[in-house]
Protein backbone atom coordinates (compact mmCIF):
# COMPACT_ATOMS: atom_id res chain seq x y z
CA UNK A 1 0.00 0.00 0.00
CA UNK A 2 1.89 3.32 -0.74
CA UNK A 3 2.12 5.71 1.98
CA UNK A 4 -0.12 8.56 0.38
CA UNK A 5 -3.27 6.30 0.61
CA UNK A 6 -3.10 5.66 4.37
CA UNK A 7 -5.53 7.45 6.16
CA UNK A 8 -5.45 10.67 8.48
CA UNK A 9 -8.85 9.51 9.81
CA UNK A 10 -10.64 6.53 8.54
CA UNK A 11 -14.65 7.09 7.51
CA UNK A 12 -15.65 5.27 11.00
CA UNK A 13 -13.80 7.72 13.26
CA UNK A 14 -14.87 10.89 11.04
CA UNK A 15 -18.53 9.81 11.85
CA UNK A 16 -17.73 9.34 15.24
CA UNK A 17 -15.89 12.57 15.29
CA UNK A 18 -18.69 14.27 13.42
CA UNK A 19 -21.81 13.22 15.97
CA UNK A 20 -19.23 14.50 18.92
CA UNK A 21 -19.73 18.26 17.31
CA UNK A 22 -23.57 17.77 16.68
CA UNK A 23 -24.04 16.41 20.06
CA UNK A 24 -22.48 19.71 21.32
CA UNK A 25 -24.05 21.70 18.80
CA UNK A 26 -27.49 20.29 20.45
CA UNK A 27 -26.25 21.58 23.76
CA UNK A 28 -26.03 24.75 22.63
CA UNK A 29 -29.15 24.99 20.75
CA UNK A 30 -30.40 23.72 24.51
CA UNK A 31 -28.95 27.03 26.02
CA UNK A 32 -30.69 29.32 24.38
CA UNK A 33 -34.01 30.30 25.91
CA UNK A 34 -37.01 29.22 23.60
CA UNK A 35 -37.72 33.14 22.57
CA UNK A 36 -34.08 34.29 21.67
CA UNK A 37 -33.30 31.38 19.76
CA UNK A 38 -35.00 33.03 16.00
CA UNK A 39 -34.69 36.75 17.54
CA UNK A 40 -31.15 37.43 19.14
CA UNK A 41 -28.11 38.19 17.31
CA UNK A 42 -25.30 40.47 17.04
CA UNK A 43 -24.16 42.50 15.33
CA UNK A 44 -27.23 42.46 12.88
CA UNK A 45 -26.45 38.53 11.80
CA UNK A 46 -28.48 35.53 11.90
CA UNK A 47 -30.19 34.33 14.83
CA UNK A 48 -28.67 31.13 15.83
CA UNK A 49 -32.27 29.22 15.24
CA UNK A 50 -31.82 30.40 11.13
CA UNK A 51 -28.47 29.03 11.91
CA UNK A 52 -29.38 25.81 13.01
CA UNK A 53 -31.46 25.50 10.14
CA UNK A 54 -29.07 25.89 7.81
CA UNK A 55 -26.81 22.91 9.19
CA UNK A 56 -29.86 20.64 9.12
CA UNK A 57 -30.46 21.34 6.15
CA UNK A 58 -26.65 21.10 4.76
CA UNK A 59 -25.76 17.45 6.96
CA UNK A 60 -28.08 14.97 5.98
CA UNK A 61 -28.73 16.25 2.54
CA UNK A 62 -24.95 16.10 1.61
CA UNK A 63 -24.75 12.92 2.77
CA UNK A 64 -28.06 11.64 1.21
CA UNK A 65 -26.50 12.99 -1.87
CA UNK A 66 -23.10 11.48 -1.82
CA UNK A 67 -25.33 7.99 -1.76
CA UNK A 68 -28.24 8.22 -3.65
CA UNK A 69 -27.71 11.65 -6.04
CA UNK A 70 -30.67 13.12 -4.48
CA UNK A 71 -29.86 16.33 -3.50
CA UNK A 72 -33.07 17.78 -2.42
CA UNK A 73 -32.69 19.71 0.53
CA UNK A 74 -35.43 22.56 2.03
CA UNK A 75 -34.78 25.98 2.23
CA UNK A 76 -37.34 27.17 5.13
CA UNK A 77 -35.91 29.15 7.99
CA UNK A 78 -38.86 29.96 9.39
CA UNK A 79 -38.79 29.66 13.09
CA UNK A 80 -39.54 26.51 15.15
CA UNK A 81 -40.08 25.84 18.49
CA UNK A 82 -37.00 24.01 20.37
CA UNK A 83 -38.47 21.00 20.72
CA UNK A 84 -39.26 20.86 16.53
CA UNK A 85 -35.54 21.53 16.11
CA UNK A 86 -34.78 19.12 18.87
CA UNK A 87 -36.82 16.61 16.91
CA UNK A 88 -35.21 17.32 13.50
CA UNK A 89 -31.52 17.13 15.04
CA UNK A 90 -32.63 13.36 16.30
CA UNK A 91 -33.86 12.15 13.31
CA UNK A 92 -30.78 13.64 11.42
CA UNK A 93 -28.26 11.74 13.80
CA UNK A 94 -30.21 8.41 13.40
CA UNK A 95 -30.03 9.19 9.49
CA UNK A 96 -26.59 10.27 9.40
CA UNK A 97 -25.95 6.90 10.90
CA UNK A 98 -28.06 4.97 8.65
CA UNK A 99 -26.53 6.75 5.40
CA UNK A 100 -22.77 7.30 5.69
CA UNK A 101 -21.94 3.24 5.64
CA UNK A 102 -23.77 3.44 2.54
CA UNK A 103 -20.80 5.84 1.24
CA UNK A 104 -18.28 3.68 -0.71
CA UNK A 105 -15.26 4.13 0.61
CA UNK A 106 -13.29 5.37 -2.41
CA UNK A 107 -16.36 7.72 -2.96
CA UNK A 108 -14.43 10.32 -0.37
CA UNK A 109 -11.74 10.44 -2.96
CA UNK A 110 -13.83 11.32 -5.81
CA UNK A 111 -14.72 14.52 -7.26
CA UNK A 112 -18.31 14.89 -7.07
CA UNK A 113 -20.58 17.91 -7.56
CA UNK A 114 -23.04 18.60 -4.90
CA UNK A 115 -26.68 19.99 -4.78
CA UNK A 116 -26.24 20.89 -7.99
CA UNK A 117 -22.98 23.50 -7.72
CA UNK A 118 -20.54 22.77 -5.10
CA UNK A 119 -17.73 20.89 -7.11
CA UNK A 120 -15.03 19.28 -4.80
CA UNK A 121 -13.68 16.29 -3.81
CA UNK A 122 -16.14 14.71 -1.20
CA UNK A 123 -13.97 14.74 1.84
CA UNK A 124 -13.75 18.51 1.24
CA UNK A 125 -17.31 18.94 0.98
CA UNK A 126 -18.57 17.01 4.13
CA UNK A 127 -15.72 19.03 5.72
CA UNK A 128 -17.22 22.05 4.81
CA UNK A 129 -20.16 21.11 5.92
CA UNK A 130 -18.79 20.15 9.89
CA UNK A 131 -16.61 23.33 9.54
CA UNK A 132 -19.80 25.32 8.62
CA UNK A 133 -21.57 23.77 11.84
CA UNK A 134 -18.27 24.59 14.14
CA UNK A 135 -18.69 28.21 12.70
CA UNK A 136 -21.84 28.99 13.27
CA UNK A 137 -22.08 27.16 16.64
CA UNK A 138 -18.99 29.10 17.51
CA UNK A 139 -20.71 32.49 17.10
CA UNK A 140 -24.05 31.31 19.22
CA UNK A 141 -21.36 30.78 22.29
CA UNK A 142 -20.83 34.90 21.69
CA UNK A 143 -24.78 34.67 21.50
CA UNK A 144 -25.26 33.11 24.50
CA UNK A 145 -22.41 35.50 26.43
CA UNK A 146 -24.23 38.65 25.08
CA UNK A 147 -27.43 37.12 27.14
CA UNK A 148 -25.20 36.41 30.21
CA UNK A 149 -25.99 32.43 29.61
CA UNK A 150 -22.68 30.28 30.06
CA UNK A 151 -22.06 28.26 27.07
CA UNK A 152 -21.82 23.99 27.64
CA UNK A 153 -17.80 23.07 27.37
CA UNK A 154 -16.36 23.55 23.64
CA UNK A 155 -14.39 19.99 24.54
CA UNK A 156 -16.84 17.97 25.86
CA UNK A 157 -18.01 15.84 22.97
CA UNK A 158 -20.05 12.86 24.96
CA UNK B 1 -6.46 -4.00 1.93
CA UNK B 2 -9.30 -3.95 4.84
CA UNK B 3 -12.72 -1.65 3.77
CA UNK B 4 -11.89 -0.21 7.31
CA UNK B 5 -8.60 0.96 6.67
CA UNK B 6 -9.30 3.24 3.36
CA UNK B 7 -9.01 6.78 4.38
CA UNK B 8 -11.58 9.59 5.01
CA UNK B 9 -9.12 11.80 3.95
CA UNK B 10 -5.13 11.11 3.37
CA UNK B 11 -2.48 13.43 5.84
CA UNK B 12 -1.08 15.15 2.91
CA UNK B 13 -5.10 16.41 1.70
CA UNK B 14 -5.43 17.30 5.50
CA UNK B 15 -2.86 19.74 5.84
CA UNK B 16 -3.90 20.96 2.77
CA UNK B 17 -7.49 21.74 4.33
CA UNK B 18 -5.79 23.12 7.25
CA UNK B 19 -3.22 25.54 5.46
CA UNK B 20 -6.80 26.88 3.59
CA UNK B 21 -8.33 27.49 7.11
CA UNK B 22 -4.98 29.28 8.52
CA UNK B 23 -4.65 31.63 5.63
CA UNK B 24 -8.85 32.46 5.90
CA UNK B 25 -8.38 33.01 9.79
CA UNK B 26 -5.07 35.52 8.73
CA UNK B 27 -7.47 37.57 6.70
CA UNK B 28 -9.74 37.82 10.03
CA UNK B 29 -7.07 39.23 11.53
CA UNK B 30 -6.06 41.28 9.03
CA UNK B 31 -9.65 42.36 9.15
CA UNK B 32 -9.53 43.97 12.68
CA UNK B 33 -8.33 47.54 13.22
CA UNK B 34 -4.67 47.28 14.97
CA UNK B 35 -6.33 49.19 18.32
CA UNK B 36 -9.15 46.94 18.63
CA UNK B 37 -7.19 43.62 18.62
CA UNK B 38 -6.53 43.40 22.11
CA UNK B 39 -8.96 45.46 23.16
CA UNK B 40 -12.11 44.73 22.19
CA UNK B 41 -14.81 41.87 22.93
CA UNK B 42 -18.81 40.90 22.85
CA UNK B 43 -20.00 39.32 26.14
CA UNK B 44 -16.98 39.94 28.18
CA UNK B 45 -15.07 36.84 25.87
CA UNK B 46 -10.88 36.97 25.03
CA UNK B 47 -10.00 39.36 22.74
CA UNK B 48 -9.47 38.16 19.18
CA UNK B 49 -5.92 39.10 19.59
CA UNK B 50 -5.82 36.35 21.99
CA UNK B 51 -7.58 33.74 20.64
CA UNK B 52 -5.02 34.19 18.49
CA UNK B 53 -2.13 34.01 20.26
CA UNK B 54 -4.02 30.66 21.59
CA UNK B 55 -4.04 29.39 17.99
CA UNK B 56 -0.52 29.56 17.45
CA UNK B 57 0.54 27.96 20.96
CA UNK B 58 -1.51 24.40 19.70
CA UNK B 59 -1.17 24.02 16.02
CA UNK B 60 2.88 24.38 15.69
CA UNK B 61 3.83 22.71 18.96
CA UNK B 62 0.80 20.24 18.73
CA UNK B 63 2.37 19.01 15.24
CA UNK B 64 6.32 19.29 16.89
CA UNK B 65 5.14 17.45 19.57
CA UNK B 66 3.59 14.59 17.58
CA UNK B 67 7.28 14.39 15.46
CA UNK B 68 9.69 14.91 18.30
CA UNK B 69 8.35 14.49 21.83
CA UNK B 70 9.00 17.78 22.20
CA UNK B 71 5.68 19.82 24.27
CA UNK B 72 6.63 22.92 24.95
CA UNK B 73 5.01 26.04 24.30
CA UNK B 74 4.20 29.39 25.05
CA UNK B 75 1.89 30.65 27.60
CA UNK B 76 2.08 34.35 26.95
CA UNK B 77 -0.99 36.08 25.99
CA UNK B 78 0.96 39.61 25.73
CA UNK B 79 -0.55 42.28 23.10
CA UNK B 80 1.59 42.12 20.14
CA UNK B 81 1.31 44.29 17.14
CA UNK B 82 -0.51 42.63 14.25
CA UNK B 83 2.24 42.65 12.18
CA UNK B 84 4.25 40.41 14.47
CA UNK B 85 0.98 38.10 14.55
CA UNK B 86 1.00 37.93 10.81
CA UNK B 87 5.21 37.42 11.13
CA UNK B 88 4.38 34.75 13.75
CA UNK B 89 1.45 33.02 11.96
CA UNK B 90 3.99 32.88 8.76
CA UNK B 91 6.41 31.37 10.59
CA UNK B 92 4.00 28.80 11.51
CA UNK B 93 2.70 27.80 8.14
CA UNK B 94 6.19 27.31 7.29
CA UNK B 95 6.86 25.45 10.56
CA UNK B 96 3.63 23.02 9.72
CA UNK B 97 4.50 22.52 5.98
CA UNK B 98 8.07 21.55 7.21
CA UNK B 99 6.98 19.56 10.07
CA UNK B 100 4.20 17.77 9.11
CA UNK B 101 5.78 15.39 6.60
CA UNK B 102 7.63 14.07 9.49
CA UNK B 103 4.83 12.48 11.46
CA UNK B 104 4.66 8.60 10.26
CA UNK B 105 1.56 7.71 8.68
CA UNK B 106 0.53 5.24 11.19
CA UNK B 107 1.06 7.60 14.22
CA UNK B 108 -2.29 9.24 12.93
CA UNK B 109 -3.83 6.20 14.56
CA UNK B 110 -1.85 5.75 17.63
CA UNK B 111 -3.16 7.32 21.16
CA UNK B 112 -0.39 9.20 22.49
CA UNK B 113 -0.75 12.10 25.60
CA UNK B 114 -0.01 15.65 24.20
CA UNK B 115 1.16 18.37 26.33
CA UNK B 116 1.67 15.84 29.12
CA UNK B 117 -2.36 15.73 29.85
CA UNK B 118 -4.43 15.59 26.86
CA UNK B 119 -5.01 11.52 25.63
CA UNK B 120 -6.04 10.68 22.68
CA UNK B 121 -5.96 9.18 19.40
CA UNK B 122 -3.53 11.81 17.40
CA UNK B 123 -6.01 12.14 14.49
CA UNK B 124 -8.59 13.65 17.28
CA UNK B 125 -6.00 15.92 18.66
CA UNK B 126 -5.22 17.51 15.41
CA UNK B 127 -8.81 18.02 14.87
CA UNK B 128 -9.31 19.55 18.12
CA UNK B 129 -6.56 22.07 17.25
CA UNK B 130 -8.20 22.76 13.67
CA UNK B 131 -11.74 22.81 15.32
CA UNK B 132 -10.51 24.99 17.64
CA UNK B 133 -9.25 27.75 15.08
CA UNK B 134 -12.56 27.61 13.72
CA UNK B 135 -14.90 27.72 16.38
CA UNK B 136 -12.41 31.03 17.55
CA UNK B 137 -12.45 32.59 14.71
CA UNK B 138 -16.29 32.20 14.34
CA UNK B 139 -16.48 34.25 16.79
CA UNK B 140 -13.96 36.39 15.48
CA UNK B 141 -16.88 36.84 13.08
CA UNK B 142 -19.25 38.39 15.32
CA UNK B 143 -16.56 40.91 16.86
CA UNK B 144 -15.73 42.03 13.63
CA UNK B 145 -19.62 42.73 12.48
CA UNK B 146 -20.28 44.37 15.82
CA UNK B 147 -17.38 46.51 14.57
CA UNK B 148 -19.59 47.70 11.49
CA UNK B 149 -16.39 45.67 9.75
CA UNK B 150 -17.49 42.93 6.86
CA UNK B 151 -15.76 39.44 7.40
CA UNK B 152 -14.26 37.58 4.96
CA UNK B 153 -16.16 34.80 3.19
CA UNK B 154 -16.22 31.73 5.23
CA UNK B 155 -16.42 29.83 1.99
CA UNK B 156 -12.40 31.39 0.68
CA UNK B 157 -9.47 29.66 1.53
CA UNK B 158 -7.10 30.36 -0.98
Amino acid sequence: MPTDSKPFITPDALLVHWQGHRRLTRRVIDAFPDDKLFTFSVGGMRPFGVLTLELLTMAVPMVRGAVSGDWNTSSSRDPLHKHEIHRLWDESTEQLNALWPQIPPHRFQETITAFGQYKDVLHNLILYVIDNEIHHRGQGYVYLRALGITPPPFYERG
